[in-house]
């Protein structure tokens, strides 16, 4: 089958690999209908993040079963599927708990020895647990197919499921004044996680038009286009001196972490869920302590999130497909790194 | 009247100042019962944290009411009451939701400007909303007065209040397992304070026989002697390997931070306590976003906490009391400071 490989940072190729088959009884192998480029997938793009030469690369898929192993007794080949980011058993103290990310036995999509997101195929570990089904419907070449419904639930695979825990760290509340700090896609996502949780007010910081069109759309209801203090400033202004109760970061950098604790209310949290690229050194304690502003987030538990949030996917409550604004094949996905590394981009969707 | 005063490190002195007297409509004026020395203030008296020459110090205590504002309401003259750390007006917006220690026009005893309670007296602003009331009969001159339960009470003026803030920061719930970093005085109250939440197993960290003891007498179910690394693998050995779900830091220092989020199970939180000293700099952020481990803490709003903790003290639910091992009159308040900067004293009481 054909894949996506990562041999050096801006050297992202498609190239022949041997196809997925079953390696242990629990593996499923799924052909994936739809993959996606993550921003975290920039990290190692940009030589940020180590990768071997030739290693895969994507997270985020979702698609059709077409073989399982012995011990696979919830999923049939031809149904369709959505995977989280990251497999996981179902059955250690962390997946018991709802924390699948911790899970003992998991591990990442394109890590060595895994097949990655990103091409025709993939052989899932921990099937049963890792994997959610998804209506039969929805697949594009049925008579109710809906391409725009799948787009939708590609999200669930990652960047929705961490606006979500994004919005969840900060304690996003009905009522609550929120303001989130990115306006990428998963920062987008974070204002309409918000939404749905209820937020009264949702302050979107950006400056990239497109981008704050979609924030208004998902339900922000004021745009701070400044940065740093002005930023802070701007925020404070609007929130009479305050802050915002519950803010998102959503980038992982110190300068976003300085902002977002700087307009953080007292007594409020910042969630983060933004890959640390500095944002540690933004962390300022004695702000944290004198203002009991706590910090609360990381990688996202998203199979969690996935039955929660499915069926308002689903039903239209929420919408996040327009974060995807450029659609590639699987040859198109090297096109795919360089519009979302210029940020012509926001988010580019893969249809094998 | 005569108080302590601080006019450079290691420069206590008890000196004649100004009596006390209501300077605005709200203002009462308390005569101190007891008092104790905090551990907060041993950064004064060791030179890391700025003081004026001769300025005031001291902010726990409680006493009888002897004069009040003519916008006193809820007071009268002869009634004893305890005061939280800092003054706080009860009606701003932080007040009302709780957070006591930001309130708008709150401060702290012992600034430039007002009295410290280690003294005779104390001008107390906003004395309806600062002050809470306790049973006359406490004190130690009338025929049911209880001298020990006066000792508890005094706790709940910061030490035992911000135990219980901690606790409430790490997340700690019925069954949970606790870890406590630090025995001082803040660190077993938190241990009292996380055996009151229901804890089922509390390890304490900490090398002092004196006061590991106390920390078992206050529910602590192990105690690690270890420091660091070791401290790190004794915890982790207790735990099947996952660490603690709620972790308690009430030193301040970079290596209880490290420490603290070294044995806290991934999607647990460190509840920090400790006026941050260095502690910022054992903030891990990728150990933090790896894990969901959460830090949640601060400043105490003990005021918000004693309408809850002081009916378990007054029925002797709990007993913070054993934290006090010294006491002495005004006189020997430079000796009390001594003492605590020795590690002979773990906390010492003041009767002037």
């Amino acid at each position: 089958m054909r894949a996506t490989t990562i041999h050096a940072p801006h050297d992202i190729r498609i190239e022949d690999v041997p196809d997925p088959r079953i390696q242990r009884p629990g593996d499923a192998v799924v052909r994936v209908m739809r993959a996606c480029i993550c921003g975290s997938d920039l990290w190692a793009y940009r030589g940020e993040a180590a990768r071997e030469p030739g290693q895969r690369i994507g997270h985020e898929f979702l698609g059709m079963v077409m073989e399982t192993g012995p011990e696979v007794t919830g999923l049939k080949p031809g149904e369709l599927v959505l995977a989280p980011f990251m497999w996981s058993d179902g059955v250690c103290d962390y997946c018991v708990d709802g924390l699948t990310t911790s899970c003992e036995h998991g591990g990442f999509w394109g890590a060595p020895g895994s097949d990655g997101g990103q091409g025709e195929a993939v052989r899932v570990p921990f099937a049963d647990a890792t994997l959610v089904r998804i209506p039969a419907e929805l697949a594009p070449d049925t008579p109710y197919g809906d391409s725009r419904l799948l787009d939708a639930v590609l999200t669930l695979s990652d960047v929705m499921g961490t606006g979500h825990h994004a919005a969840l760290g900060a304690g996003v509340r009905p009522g609550a004044t929120v303001a989130v700090v990115g306006d990428g896609a998963v920062g987008l996502c974070a204002v309409l996680a918000a939404k749905r949780l209820g937020a009264e007010r949702i302050i979107a910081l950006g400056r990239h038009e497109a981008r704050t069109a979609i924030a208004r759309k998902f339900g922000a209801t004021d745009v701070v286009a400044e940065r740093g203090e002005a930023a802070i400033a701007a925020v404070r202004e609007l929130t009479r001196g305050q802050g915002a109760h519950a803010v998102i970061e959503a980038v992982g950098t110190e300068q976003s972490m300085r902002t977002a604790l700087g307009i953080t209310r007292p007594g409020g949290a910042v969630g983060y869920v933004g890959v640390p690229h500095g944002s540690g050194s933004g962390l300022d304690l004695r702000l944290m302590f004198d203002n009991n502003i706590a910090v609360r987030g990381g990688v996202a538990p998203v199979r969690t999130y996935i039955p929660e949030l499915l069926p308002d996917v689903l039903d239209g409550t929420i919408d996040p497909s327009p974060v995807f604004d450029m659609t590639v094949d699987l040859d198109g996905v090297p096109d795919g790194y360089r519009a979302m590394d210029d940020r012509t981009a926001l988010k580019v969707l893969i249809k094998p």
